[in-house]
């Protein structure tokens, strides 16, 4: 029997990759990127050019078809191997990114009668125009005690699908009436590969608060929202929800002819991006933290009991790995904050000096700030540059450094923003390992870890844990290939459990990073003073943070 | 009778300034800069090159000489005038700024025996070395309950007198032993002008402990630092001590041949910089508060009875003018900090933007920044980036900056740190003002004020006073020269009291800067967030800033 191949397909926020997976090691044999091309729609519609409100961002779903169309082909003949040998296709998405769609599936925004309405488009994961449902949410569901509420972290998002789903309501009751069903991206483009529609139970779980045996929130909570919405779940949000791994259905002879592959190929339902990483660093079971690491960090971690862990995003049983419950939480600014400082806060001579030495700001900056041992700097800050998601959830907080002096330099604060992300990830992980879900080793993936081993030193420091990288560029969609070879299963050379092809396919690379004793003693002083500065401006000690923001928003709405 | 002049000489700490000044209207005909030939000794001493300690900080006293040498010539012959019509001369110099003489006036380091030793040298008021000396002064006074204590903020300074003088007995009895007196560089220079010696009230009370009924500290305290010392004040500290504008005496022959002058010239004893800048701004009585804004700002107010006011550096009877009682305050750093943000935290992009539109990068920022509300960037900061003087008096407090998001821009933070510097003088103000010293009027000087209008708005608002500003580059010059006109007094075309020398010569702008009744509405509520922020960080509540400290200490000095 030939050599076994899977496709995994990942659809990020400006582009789409497809990345072809040798199924014996997990090796990246071919990758290709189709960048959107209709990008983030946020000033105005295709065509009519009817523009748009503050903090909407869409999507056009022909731009997901356009990836299948140009990447998958690239990479069959970039990897110069059979269609017959790629047996399993798996995709990860952005979510929730939620879109409108009719009796046969098409979205409405592909029809001429709604084409002009922007209600009738994909609305990404960072449409942010459905805050005001999603505080009428949280208000409601808190007043009612719903059950769901503590699963979240006591917040629902306004980036999820019921707030969305609401905003469609309120603004355009009509885009409502004529939506057969909303559905995550993810399950609409498996839909289109297969001819079959089936929800994924990590979107569902995460994104739409269905629960396995709960099911979704009761018709009364829907009703209490709005009377019109009482029946919400068995109308425009029904469908079957299955785990992760199962196979949707079989690619269909058309989506064969689009994409070059073989008819009949297995395809993986739905997943989300941050998620399909975690089995592609080789996690499959409990008391491994897997931190997605970017812009921002999304962490996740399996347990065996389902529990309350202040401030996680979400927990959802198969939500991650099936048989397991999936643990969300994360850090609402990582990598953007050094972003931030790189572009606002580092003087010019630092840029002359990086130049000079033909290396970039950051590295420049990395190299200079690793010079430092723990706590020589004398600052510490807190993360909170776009407020705090680990375990306060609170939008209204912000930035802090304390220690500035006269001799205080841009290196100093770099580093002092790297341990301050890293005691984010520390509360995060003492809110899970103290509430019952234990946290023993971390995994690393995303951009991040690649380029910055001193941020990944510290974070081993601060965390007091060995840290093991992934051992690929494209995590996600390896996961979602892996995902792919699980659907095929192991009769056509693929694997009958996510576990099995894990075991074969992840890859972690042989250095970690070693917590280092001197350092972990001195970062455990500092991060107590991390957590009493925390509790002092997070708890309500002092809501300073908030009268700021209060006074600001005074000061640009007054005349 | 032909129109009268008087010299002001301004000892600054890198040059020396002589200022020519019409006596009937303060205008400045004439001013001459003599940068010091050996400007600050702190590697090694001139000679020998012996290497200094860390901390040191030396001056030559020829260089003082050197200045009226070169620029009271110059100012004569600028200004075209005959030596005649010159009726005064007064001088303002850094304090303490201190040396050891022999019998002769001569400085120790003037003679060969004593040339390459390092403590024969002028201490400069910067000299840092004497800090274990001043930490022992203060707990033995406090030890011993000593009245005097309170008086300074309950903190005698490293950089003052007693504990420079105690470094040298400690570190070089030899050259104690061989000391006649220990003077301020400000009383040696006018004991070089008129040949007699005499200390003014100015630097004896602010540097030196000295009471006008008290008297200094009393043996019994001495000789607790150092038995050694016990007789310190009636020996190598006599001298008889007078009230500012006091003739110290005439114009010898030999300085008259030197400078161009007149012999006879009238000559004013000593005084310090900011000190002389007071009546030149017209403040000679009660109720107005002067600062002197550079890159510390030291404010200055005048009171009628001796209260306790926390955190002041100093109350002293004749100490600013003669009659009152002088009180001092200040903030550690201000225009320091400014600087440091200029250089350490300002991105690329603003210095290009600066260069295209051909302005300083202070002054692009206060452009941006004045576009800015109060209360509009949602920050605030701690102004202690040089620890806190103005009533914690606490150095080993650091600078704090509350309220960043990914989106904040380094003009909100160049604005930021122009209120903290605010909200430091307004703790000030508070403090006198809530202690019985009132303060209605504010009146500033200094390069500070002449540069930047947006910050001298903030203090307006943020103190909710009108503030004055000083018609005048150089006015500690212009004072010093007013107290020179009251030496030579009316009988010779100049004054009988400083008073009357101010109403005539002192000058501040016609504009001025008034608090706008909007904008002192938010800065009061940003005020209350800063002194919430204050205390909490200076008072004990978290002292995580001296914490930090501590850590740094540790790591720097760990192998």
């Amino acid at each position: 029997m030939s050599k076994k191949y899977a496709i995994g397909v990942d659809y990020g926020t400006q582009s789409g990759r497809a990345v072809l997976v040798d199924l014996t090691n997990g090796h990246e044999i071919a990758d290709h990127v189709t960048p959107y091309p209709h990008g983030v729609i946020d000033e105005r519609l295709p065509g009519s050019g009817k523009p748009l409100g503050h903090d909407w961002a869409l999507q056009h779903p022909d731009d997901y078809l356009e990836v299948l169309r140009r990447s998958v082909p690239a990479v069959l003949r970039e990897a110069g191997i059979s269609p017959q040998d790629v047996i399993g296709l798996g995709i990860d998405f952005t979510a929730c990114t939620m879109l409108p769609i009719d009796e046969q599936g098409t979205p409405l925004c592909f029809k001429p009668e709604w084409r002009d309405h922007p209600h009738g488009w994909v609305k990404l994961w960072k449409h942010h125009a459905a805050q005001e449902e999603a505080d009428r949410l949280n208000a409601i569901a808190a007043d009612r005690g719903e059950r769901f509420l503590p699963r979240y972290g006591g917040k629902i998002s306004s980036e999820w699908m019921i707030a969305k789903v609401w905003q469609i309501l309120n603004e355009a009751p009509e885009v409502y009436e004529a939506t057969d069903r909303f559905t995550e991206a993810t399950d609409w483009v498996i839909s289109q590969l297969t001819g079959a529609f089936v929800r994924n139970s990590c979107t569902a779980g995460y994104k739409s608060i269905w629960h396995k045996r709960e099911g979704y929130p009761s018709p009364g909570f829907f009703g209490a929202l709005d009377p019109r919405m009482a029946n919400l779940t068995e109308t425009k949000l029904r469908g079957d929800i299955v785990p992760l791994g199962t196979k949707a259905g079989e690619l269909t002879p058309e989506m064969a002819a689009l994409t070059g592959l073989a008819a009949g190929t297995a395809v993986a339902v739905g997943n989300v991006d941050a998620h399909a990483a975690v089995p592609a660093v080789g996690v499959v079971t409990e008391g491994k933290l897997v931190m997605a690491m970017g812009t921002s960090i999304c962490h996740m971690l399996l347990g065996t009991e389902e529990v309350e862990v202040e401030g996680m995003c979400g927990v959802v049983e198969d939500g991650i790995i099936p048989g397991y419950l999936g643990y969300e939480a994360g850090q609402s600014a990582v990598g953007d904050i050094f972003e931030w400082f790189v572009e606002e806060g580092v003087p010019a001579y630092v840029k002359e000096a990086a130049e000079r030495e033909g290396v970039g700001v950051h590295q420049w900056l990395t190299d200079r700030a690793s010079r430092y041992k723990p706590g020589q700097t004398g600052l510490i800050a807190l993360d909170w540059w776009n407020g705090n998601r680990s375990v306060l959830v609170d939008t209204n907080l912000t930035g802090v450094v304390v220690g500035y002096s006269l001799l205080t330099k841009p290196e100093e604060l770099y580093r002092t923003l790297l341990e301050a992300t890293a005691f984010g990830t520390r509360t995060i992980i003492d809110a899970f390992h103290g509430s019952g879900v234990p946290v023993r080793e971390v995994y690393a993936c995303g951009g991040l870890p690649q380029r910055n081993p001193l941020l990944m030193q510290i974070y081993a420091d601060v965390t007091n844990r060995e840290i093991k990288v992934a051992d690929s560029k494209q995590t996600p969609a390896v996961g979602a290939a892996m995902f792919g070879a699980v659907a095929a299963g192991s009769a056509k050379g693929g694997y009958d459990s996510i576990v099995d092809a894990a075991r074969a396919m992840a890859r972690v690379r042989e250095e970690t990073f070693k917590p280092i004793p001197e350092n972990v003693a001195v970062y455990e002083r500092l991060y107590r003073e991390y957590r009493e500065l925390h509790d002092y401006f997070g708890r309500g000690a002092n809501d300073v943070m908030k009268r700021l923001k209060t006074l600001k928003d005074e000061a640009s709405h007054s005349s």
